[in-house]
C-alpha cells in the first residue's frame, strides 16, 4: 500500500533525498547600493551559497513610470558583489516572459491600499516575477529589504499562500548618515532635492514621537502630511501608521505599528517606513 | 568573480546537485476510474517513483455546481491505487487554503472561450491548485488526461510561463466498449441517461467526417448541436472545432485540430473531445 500523507510538510519529508547546500536568494533590480550589499552578506550568514538575480521587471513599471530611465549598472554591480555571490542571474525580459506569456498572479491582503493606491499594477508584476525567480532558483531563503515594506509582506503572503519552499527574511533599512533610506533612484536628485529628500526620515521619526505621546494616529499622519509639504515636497502619496503585520487600518498602538509613507521630490518618487 | 548565467535552464544547471530520483505525479479529484489508473501507469513508465494527489479543490466549482455532491471514495481509490503509487496526497482544504489565503494566478491563452463562458471562474482554481500541487511536490513529469483537453493546454500555458521545472504529459481518454469518455461524473447517470450520454462520442465522431468531407467547419458544429438536442441531451454548451495547439478559432484544416463539446444529460454536465 501506497504511505498516505496530509500535508505539503510530509509530502516534502516523503520525497526529499534533495539539495545538499543551502541556497540563498537576493533578488535585485541592480543599480546595487550598500543596501543590496547588506541584503548579500545576510544570505552568505544563512546560506552556503548564494545567487542574486538582477532584473528590471517592466511588467511592475506603469507606463508613466521610469523603466526606461531606472539605472542599469551591470558592470558595475559585477564588480559589487565579486565572489560574495555564487551566481548572477541576469535574465533577459523575453527569457522572464517568453512569446505567448499570458499568466498573471494576484496577492491580496497585505497589497490592499499605499503602492497600490498610486501604483495600481505594482503588486502583480511583483508578485508574478518574484514567483517566477523563486520558482527558478528554488532557494531555501530569500531576502528582501525592509525598505519596501509593503512589497515584503506581500511577498511573505505569495510565499506562504503558494507554499514556496523558501523563507523569506527582511533586513533592516540601510540609510545615510543624515537618515535617508539607500535606494537606487537617490541617483535621480540634484543636490537641492536631496536636501529636501533627507526630511522624509526626520518627519517619520517625529510622527512617530507624536503618534506615541498623544495616541492619535490621524494626527500625528495629517502633521506629518503638512511637514512634508512644507519642506518642499512636490507631492505627498500618502502618511500612515497602520498594523506592522497585516498593514490594516489602526487606531491605537496595542500590536506592532509601521508607519509608511510615499512622495515625490521633483519627479523622483520616495519611499520609506519604521517601526512606530 | 561570480559565474553569470542569462537563463533559467543555466541557472537551474548551476544550481542542480538535486533530485537522484525521477518522480512523476498524477493530480486528481479521487473517485478514481481505469482512466486514472491509465494515468499512473503512464507515469509509471516514465518515472522512477509517482505520486498521487486526491483533492476535490472547492475553488474550481461554482455555487450552484456538484461540489458537495461529487463522488469521495478515498478507501476505494486507495485499493485501486494499491502500490502503483508510492506516495498519495491528500490534503485538507485547510492545508491548500490557509486561513487569510489570498493568492490568485489568471491564465489567459488557451483558458478564452469554450469552459470559461460556463465556467467562468473555473480555470483560475484549477490554475492556483495545480501550481501549488506542482510546487509542493516539485516532480519531474506530471500527468493531465486529454479528456479536460482545454484544462491539459492551461496547465501547460501555466507551466512554460512560470517556468515550473515539470514536464506536462496528456494522456489519451479511455472509453468504455460504446464510446463514452470514463468520467468520474458518470457516476450520476441513471440508465436512460447514460444511454443519451453515449451518443456524445458518435455525434463528434459523425461531425468531424463531416468536416473533413465539406471543409465547412461551422456547419459541422451545427449539424452535430442539432443532433445531440435530437438525441436527448438536456442543454448543449458548446460544439467547437479549433486550433489543437492554441484553442484558437479556426475556419479551415490547415493545421491540428480538435473538436470540443460540452452537454448536459439530466443535471449532469459531460464533456468530450477528438482529435479532427
Amino acid at each position: 500500500m501506497s504511505q498516505v500523507v496530509t500535508t505539503v510538510a510530509e509530502l516534502r519529508a516523503a520525497l526529499a533525498a534533495l539539495k545538499p547546500a543551502r541556497i540563498g536568494m537576493v533578488p535585485t533590480m541592480g543599480a546595487l547600493h550598500d543596501g543590496h550589499v547588506s541584503l548579500v552578506n545576510e544570505a552568505r550568514s544563512r546560506a552556503t551559497h548564494v545567487v542574486v538575480s538582477i532584473f528590471v521587471n517592466p511588467t511592475q513599471f506603469a507606463p508613466n513610470e521610469d523603466f526606461d530611465a531606472y539605472p542599469r549598472t551591470l558592470d558595475a554591480d559585477l564588480k559589487t558583489l565579486d565572489d560574495r555571490a555564487a551566481i548572477v542571474f541576469t535574465p533577459t525580459a523575453r527569457e522572464m516572459y517568453p512569446e505567448g506569456f499570458a499568466t498573471g498572479i494576484t496577492v491580496g491582503g497585505p497589497s490592499t491600499g499605499l503602492e497600490t493606491d498610486f501604483r495600481p499594477h505594482f503588486f502583480a508584476g511583483v508578485a508574478t516575477v518574484v514567483a517566477k525567480l523563486l520558482i527558478a532558483a528554488m532557494p531555501d531563503i530569500a531576502m528582501f529589504g525592509e525598505k519596501d515594506y509593503q512589497q515584503l509582506l506581500v511577498i511573505k503572503q505569495l510565499v506562504r499562500d503558494l507554499a514556496l519552499p523558501v523563507d523569506i527574511i527582511g533586513v533592516p533599512t540601510l540609510r545615510e548618515a543624515d537618515g535617508l533610506a539607500l535606494s537606487s533612484r537617490n541617483a535621480y536628485l540634484s543636490t537641492e532635492e536631496r536636501g529636501i529628500a533627507a526630511r522624509l526620515n526626520v518627519i517619520l521619526k517625529e510622527a512617530i514621537a507624536a503618534a506615541r505621546t498623544s495616541g492619535d494616529l490621524r494626527a500625528a499622519e495629517a502633521t506629518a502630511i503638512e511637514a512634508l509639504w512644507k519642506a518642499g515636497f512636490a507631492h505627498v502619496d500618502y502618511v500612515a501608521i497602520r498594523d506592522a503585520e497585516t498593514l490594516d487600518h489602526i487606531t491605537a498602538l496595542e500590536r506592532p505599528a509601521r508607519i509608511l509613507a510615499a512622495a515625490k521630490v521633483g519627479k523622483t518618487r520616495l519611499i520609506d517606513n519604521m517601526a512606530v
